[in-house]
This record gives C-alpha cells, sequence and structure tokens, in this order.
C-alpha cells in the first residue's frame, strides 16, 4: 500500500507535468509564427487537449491498451471500466505503480500531444474545422492504435521493438503526418520566392523561449513517468540522461549554427534542446550520462541540417516539427540499438524495424484523411484569409487588439 | 511515519500548486482586459497573494479552524502555534496526511483565492486603494469565518453540506463579492451604449490562455489535494473527474457558443474549461468520469448563457468572473445532491441551504465593507483616469512601455 | 527503500521545481530591460542552463563534492562515477535521502544559478562571447570551488558557519561578480546624466510579474530541496518560513517604497518579494514563522534603500540584480547568526568570517575573469550596437517583429 501509493503521487505529479507540456507546445507554436495567425493557434491547441481527453476516454484508452489482442487492433469497450474490490472500491492491485485512474490519465496526456505536433507544422494557412476533424480522428483513433502496437503488448512489442517514453510512438507519430499535411498543404504564401526559401520570422520570441522551458520541465515528467513507477534508481537516471541529452542538443545545434550562418541564433538553440528531448525519449532509462549527451549532441547537429534539407524540399514546416519530432524521434529510436542494454545488431533491426512500421501506418492513415479532407470540404484557407491572418477570418478576434502591429 | 512523509509531499506539492494558480489568474485577468490597466491588476494581485499568507498567518487559520466552537464564529488566537512534543520538536501525530506546517499553508493558498475573483471583476475601474482595504478584510476575516462553517466543522458540517473543495466555499465566496462589487461600481465607460453591451476586447490572448492552462494545472493541486492525503484511489479518482470535467466544460461551450454566435470564440471555450473546474470542485471525490463529464458539460453551457443574462443585466464583469466562479460554482454544489455519494434530495436540500447562507453572509458582509469604502473614501477612478488608464495614474507606470498602442 | 523512494520522489520534484526558476530568472530579466535587447537575454539564459549542466557534469560536481580534501580545494575526477552494487545496479545505500543521479541533478541546476543572477545585472551592453566565457568560468570553476568549502565540507563548513540553501553559497556568489561586472562594464548611455539617475523602464512588466511568480514557485524546490530529503517537520516548515519572508519582504518594500516616493511601485512590491526570498534562504530551516516574517520585512526593506545606494554610487543594475541577491544575500546569512538555532556571538562570527570569505574569493576571480576579457576581446558593445539594441547586432533577430515599437 505504502509502495503504491509514493509510486501513485510520482506518477500524478508527471501526469500534471505532462499536461502542462500543452501551454510549451502552444507558446512554442505562437511564438515561431506571425502575431496574425496566434488566435487560431491557441484554439487548436486548446481543443487538442480537451478534446484529446475526452475522446481517450471514450474509446482511446481501450484501444490502445485492449489488453489479449492479436498484436494490430484490439478494442476493449467504450469507456473507461475501473477494476473493483467484492465491496465496490478500485482494486489496487491493478498495478503496483499506480492507480487505474492515474494510468488513464497519465497515458490521455500522451495521447494529445501526436496531434499538437502537426498543428505547429501546418500553422498559419490551414483551415480550422478541417484541422479539427483530423485531430479527432488521429488522436481518438490512430494514435491509439499504433501505441498498441507496442505499449499494449503488440505485435512489435513481442518483436523486440524497444520505445521507453515515444521518440516513435509520439514524437514520430506526430512526426509523420506533419510531413504528409505540409505536402498537402503546400507552403505559406511568400515562404518560397524564386525558389528559395525565405526566412518568415516567429512574432514572440520570449513566448517561444518560454515554451521551451515549459516543455522541458514537461520531459521531467514525460520521461519520468514513463518508468511507470517511482523506481529510484531508475527515475533519477532518467532524468539525468534527459536533462543532459537536452542541454548537449542545444548547445550543439547552436554552435553548428553558429559555425554554418554566423549569427548566434537562439531559434536554433531551442530547436537543438527539443532535439535532445525527443532523441533521448526512446532510451532515457538505458543510457550512461556520457550515452546521453551524445546522443542529445547528434540530434542537436541534425536539426540544423534537418532544416536546412526540409526547406531544401520546398516543405514549409514554420515550427520546425518535422526536424524535430520526426527526424529526432527516428534518431532516438535507432540510437536504442546503438547504445542501448541490448545494443547489437539485433536490437537495431528491432528498432528500424519499429521505426519502418510507424511510417507506413501513419503516412498511410494521415494521408487517408487530409488527402479526403482536401477533396471534400479543403484543407486551406483562401489566399485573403491567409494574408490577413486566420484570427480575423476564423475567429473573428484579433490576439493583441490594443497593440500596433506592423505590415506584413 | 513514512505514511505521513507520503502524505505531506504530495500535500506539499499541492500547496505548490495552488500558489501557482495565482499566476493563472494575473494572466488570465490582463489578459481579458486592456493593456492600460495592466499593471494595476499585476499589483492586484500580488498585493492578494502577499497579505492573503500574512493574515491568515496573522488570524485567519485561527478564525477558519478554531477548533471547538459554537458553529459560526471561532477564533484560536493570534498567530500559529504549532503543537509540540515533549522534548520541543513538531507534533507530527497532528495529522496522518500533513503537518501542522503544510496544513497552514495549504489552506493559506486558498484563502487569497476569494478576493482574486473580485479582483477580475472590478478590473478597469476600481481605485486601487479601497480594494486593498477590501480584500484585507474579505480575506482576513470574511473567508474565514465562512469556510469554518464547513471545513472548520461548523453547523453547515453538522448539516451534512458537502463541498469538498471550494465550489462554494472558495469559488462562490469569490463570485458573490463579485457580483455585489460590480453592482456598485457600475460598468466601465463604453460597456453599454443606447442599452446595448459592447464587447471590450482582452489585449493579450496568449497570456489569458496560458493563464486558463496554469490554473488547470493548479487545480491538480486545489482538488487533488483536497483529499488531505495521498490516498491513491481518492487522488487519482480526483484528478480525473478534474479533468474530464474542464475537458467537457470547454467542449461544449465551445459548441454552443459557436452554435449561437457562428464564430470560434476562444475565450468562451477557456471560460468554459474554468467553468467545468469550477462546477467539479465541489464533488470531485465523488463523482464517476461519466459524472464528471456531465457535470462539466452542464458547466460550459451555463457559462455561453451566464455570460449573455449578466449583460442583459448591465453587470459590466470584463472577465467573466459571475459566470465562471458565482453560477459554476452554484452549479457544482447542487450537482453534488443529484450526483454525488449520498444523492437525494435530503442531500440536494443541504447543498441548497449551503448555497443559500454564503449568499446571504457574503451578499451582505461585501455590501457593508464595498458600500462604506464608497460612501468615504470613493471606490471608482474618475473618467479622465479611467479613459487613460489606471497604470498611468494609480502607478505612474507603464506595462509595456516600447510598445506602440493604439488609441481607444 | 520506501523511505528512499519517497525521499528521492520530493527531490527529484524540487530538482524540477530548481530547473523552472531559470524561466523566471528569463522574464525577470527581460521584463525590467528595453525590447531590443530582449533576444540577447534569452539567449544567455539559455546559454547557462545548458551549459552549465554539462560542466557540472564534467567537472562541477567533483570540484564541489570531491570527498576528503584539504577544505580549500579538491577535484575528485572528471565526469560522473555513480556508485555501484557488486552485481553492476546503482548503489542505493549512497544516500538515504536520494540517489547519486538526483543528487547530480539538483545540485547542478542550482549550479547555474550563480551565473544568472550576473546576466541581469549585465544585461543591455555586454557581448555575449565574453559573457558566455565568463559564464563558464563562473559556473564550472569558481561556484563549485566556493561551493566546496561548505556544502563540500570545506573549511567554512569545519567553521560553524552555516547556509541552508545558498542566500551566500549561490545568492552572494552571483551577486558579487555582478557588482564587478558593473563596476567594469559601466552604465548604459543614458542612465545617468548630470550626475542623476534616469529610469529606464523595463519592456513587459507582466513577463517580469511572472518571473517573480515563477521565481516563487522555484524557491519551493530550492529551499525545499535544500533539506536533502522529505522529512515532513523540516520541508513544511521551510515552505512555511520561504512563503511568509516572501510575502513580508514584498508587503514591507512596498510599503517603504510608496511612503518615499508615492507611488504604488509594482517593480518595487516584486523586488522586494525576491529580496525576502534570498534574505531566508541562509536558514529557512531554523526561522519560527515570526522570524521568517522579521527578515523577510527587514529584506523587504534594505532593497528599497539599496537600490538608492546603488544608484547614488553611478553603479546601473538594470534588474536590481545586486540589491536582491548580494544584499539581501548578506543579511539572510547574517540572520542566521541573530535568530537561528545557535544564534549568538559565535554564530554571528562564523556567518561573518562566511560571508567574508566568498566576497574575496569571488571579487578577486570575477574580476581577473572580466578584467582579462577586458583587456582582451573587450567586454562592451559598441555605441551604435548598444543604442540600436544587441538583439539586432549579436544575433540578427528581433524579439517582437510584428509589433510596432517606440525609438528610444
Amino acid at each position: 500500500m505504502e509502495v503504491l501509493t509514493i509510486n501513485n503521487v510520482w506518477m500524478m505529479i508527471c501526469t500534471a507535468l505532462v499536461f502542462f507540456m500543452h501551454l510549451g507546445f502552444a507558446f512554442l507554436e505562437i511564438g515561431l509564427t506571425r502575431q496574425k495567425n496566434t488566435l487560431n493557434i491557441l484554439f487548436k491547441n486548446i481543443f487538442i487537449i480537451t478534446i484529446g481527453l475526452l475522446l481517450y476516454c471514450l474509446v482511446g484508452f481501450n484501444l490502445m491498451y485492449p489488453g489479449e489482442f492479436n498484436g494490430f487492433f484490439g478494442f476493449a469497450g467504450f469507456g473507461l471500466d475501473s477494476p473493483l474490490t467484492a465491496d465496490g472500491a478500485l482494486d489496487l492491485t491493478y498495478n503496483e505503480g499506480y492507480t487505474y485512474w492515474t494510468d488513464f490519465l497519465f497515458q490521455g496526456m500522451f495521447a494529445a500531444t501526436a496531434a499538437t505536433i502537426v498543428s505547429g507544422a501546418v500553422a498559419e494557412r490551414m483551415k480550422i474545422v478541417p484541422f479539427m476533424i483530423f485531430a479527432i480522428i488521429y488522436v481518438g483513433f490512430v494514435y491509439p492504435v499504433a501505441g498498441s502496437w507496442k505499449w499494449g503488448g503488440g505485435f512489435l512489442d513481442e518483436l523486440g521493438f524497444y520505445d521507453f517514453a515515444g521518440s516513435t510512438l509520439v514524437h514520430s507519430v506526430g512526426g509523420w503526418a506533419a510531413v504528409v499535411a505540409v505536402c498537402l498543404l503546400g507552403p505559406r504564401i511568400g515562404k518560397f520566392q524564386d525558389g528559395k526559401p525565405q526566412a518568415i520570422p516567429g512574432h514572440n520570441i520570449p513566448l517561444a523561449t518560454a515554451g521551451v522551458l515549459i516543455l522541458w520541465l514537461g520531459w521531467f515528467g514525460f520521461n519520468g513517468g514513463s518508468v511507470l513507477s517511482a523506481d529510484p534508481a531508475l527515475t533519477s537516471l532518467t532524468l539525468v540522461t534527459t536533462c543532459l541529452a537536452a542541454a548537449a542538443g542545444g548547445v550543439v545545434c547552436m554552435l553548428v549554427s553558429t559555425a554554418m550562418f554566423k549569427n548566434l541564433d537562439l531559434t536554433m538553440f531551442l530547436n537543438g534542446i527539443l532535439g535532445g528531448l525527443v532523441g533521448i525519449t526512446a532510451g532515457a532509462d538505458q543510457m550512461s550520462p556520457t550515452d546521453a549527451i551524445l546522443i542529445g549532441s547528434v540530434a542537436g547537429g541534425l536539426i540544423v541540417f534537418a532544416v536546412s534539407f526540409i526547406d531544401r524540399l520546398k516543405l514549409d514546416d514554420p515550427v520546425g516539427a518535422i526536424a524535430v519530432h520526426l527526424i529526432c524521434g527516428i534518431w532516438g529510436t535507432l540510437a536504442v540499438g546503438i547504445f542501448g542494454n541490448l545494443a547489437g545488431m539485433d536490437q537495431f533491426i528491432s528498432q528500424l524495424i519499429g521505426v519502418a512500421s510507424y511510417a507506413v501506418f501513419c503516412i498511410i492513415t494521415s494521408f487517408l484523411i487530409i488527402f479526403t479532407l482536401k477533396k471534400t470540404i479543403g484543407i486551406r484557407v483562401s489566399e485573403k484569409e491567409e494574408l490577413e491572418g486566420l484570427d480575423a477570418h476564423e475567429h473573428g478576434m484579433d490576439a493583441y487588439p490594443d497593440f500596433r502591429m506592423n505590415e506584413h
């Protein structure tokens, strides 16, 4: 009982921290985009966390953890069904690490994250209603089914694929959909001129910076809670590897980008931190401090090249979501096969299979959803709306009505 | 000893989270008002949390928890008086859930909340000094005496009235004073023109949104800590019901307001979340997930109608405090009689008596305080001050001196 | 095992809270300075937290806690070296209060704080590269060596000097370097005209206010974690004294400054809170609530006079870092000799020796570093850069590109 109580306290705190990441995402996304689309982005973020929790209660939790199932798709029924003792109280033997309620809520907070990643990538040009429909399907169905393959005990779990806290299951799942959405949407007006990418500066760097620090804080819970108990050795190691990878990712990304572009670019510094965090997430419980610094450093370096590469592909990802969540998510997942407890060719191949499975599933499902939306209600705002801002047209409001703005 | 240590850790974390709600309130209130009054609102919020803690130390804690008393008014003496063992150490047998110090601090963080609710309602037109006097009396005396009736073991507790974490004891206590203050103050210049309410848009929607997410986070501690121990079943159920009610409140409020007004109004979405949170607060430890979603949904719907209704009454409540804290506070309190463990006519009547008792006490006391202030030093700033902003006149400073502002 | 798990959970949470203080510092520093230098300040803060953690891993932890050493300087080797059991698992007998990993991370979060204090004092005119070099040396070497004298069991520890959570070891260590840096840098252009100090208002008071509330929240971990276990009596007393000192510091500072300057100055209110927090830090585990209120009140009053005095010395400290961290740090350290468990002339003299030792060491080391930088690469930006802002010149970016700004 005392052990459960301690563990459950830790898991509840981690749940709160993961919840708080939604403020981090919101600040990061609005900070790195233009003020005329601020309210629209906030609306999407608030929609995702609220509808995400409701959907996870209605279907997601039981899709993701269906109990015994075929390894690909299972469903334990609608709604929540808490295990009870003979006299009607909550059955605390459910798990030594947490109660049934904590289990649901912790996992529910994760669910919304995947769709939020997409929100950043499609910012400033996607219509709100199709985005809401996409988010409902992706959070409510795609994410939990994909999650069941590993965390629900499905076929990838049996294959030996390892993803501690979701470099693939959360970040790449969001990242693949971001790629698909960005391809189907096309770039923002003015992003590419004469074939060259143009910088479209974010309007509020203090909030973007705050977003990254809040996300880092949230990662204490995201990774620390993925131990699924308060085990002192594992939780504290996880926090150390998480923080060192974040720090290394940031510093390396800053150094590389400064070496290449001769400025001290805060945005790259911030994205490097996030890349380090995403990179360590798949194996945060298995790495030494040195491993963590290496994994974070590679992630930080990758960010610089990925951002350029994505630009060269003429993909317009306003907040760098694909570089951070997809590229570093893949790197982190593969790193488990290089540095982890069971590192070696076998593990590496398992990791590759996992990465590929999620790629296929997420690309297909997100394509089906977004392509259908494109061909029916349309996914892109009109040119006039885009130029004048989504806040005015989709919401009839202004994020900062008292401030005078520059035209652009 | 270990049980106390775990419980106390949880309670200290919840204390920290409730403290953090003051940033949430501050962001929400400034975000939904005009920039020219920003500093004034922040000053009030900082004043309330600091003076609130000092007063709760001096008199509040011993007014609210007087030990044996007549059920209406008791006072155990000035200052704090920690129970000691024979050898002078803190007596840890005080309570299995927390130490004497934690008890004081957790309750002290609650105390300031009631006055903060009023701060939002009177924003942009109330003089700062009378507000400070009101806050001192309301936080230092009215709130703790009212609290003693239920949480201090007073007459409403004996009557079977139930209010888990303060839908009535905190939110309605603030809400009733907000109604009285708004009536005595009158609307802001320009709020009603030709009898029709005019929208006065808030100046910083990102901070308002952040405020709501911070408040939601804080509610993990507000409700989770009201279990008064780390009991795994109760605390985790409480977090689940809290989050589901918040989510449902937000989504329903957004849908209803969109159906009625044809825009996707972020402010309504945010107030719906807060309404759901206030609504679940009275019975968060007793509800099933379905109950929580229902209670939150009703609260979310209520917000839309309450905001219109308050407008129709020509009451000017800039941040929607009355709809959120009073109307949803009453709803949540009554909902305990409909959905709670002892739901039924008896419980419902107890809840009604509780709601009515606080209404009478809070309306009378806040009227006496504010009316006296109005007739003596005055409560409303001059027209010139109001038009030019309270920041310039009451504080001689500007919240954003580097930014160019629109005139209005 | 259970005791360790509880303690370790508390220490990990406190670690997260201390980490979060870096957002508090960032918001406070940018809020109290001009928008044209915002990005530069954020860059410095992000640099300090990332490089600080990496350096603390590489050398700092083993400089600060070298085990057996001569009391002045010791070094236990590069990198981290976790204690293992015979079968290769983490040795949990390391300490009953936390694991080796938690110990490292909690202390690592402290390390960066000292340099951040300096960042605020040199804002708006110091070149970024020399600041980065200074930060590396100060965080990586000076802070941990200084820390070893007391917390590492060095000569000041044997002498009976007491500093619970770092009024001297963290805040004064930063504060002394701030004094030296400010002297060597000179004031900002326009700060002193005809010998009179001119107010240069901060550009974003909402974020400055948020910064203080986040710092206060972080202090729950800074002081609460300095108990180094979850001991219920000590941790909860510490939180109570911390919060009461903060509240008293704020209220007294606001009252004194209003009495002297006839305005209700929010910035002074905020700095008073911080002064109270810094003041209580040296003895937060030993004070009664009354002591805490007295210590905080004196700190709050000191702030008003210190700010004026520093102005009179023609030192330009844009955010008040010297008054808050150095003056209140010294006061808090001496207060342990007046109010603490062993209060008396002996303790007071020990405290004086401690204060003096850190003064000498920090002034000398920071002078050597900054003077060398001044004579080699230079530490001050050009007049043109300073007038146009460091953001444009050092980073080629703008913190708020969509907003129109006032010229100044």
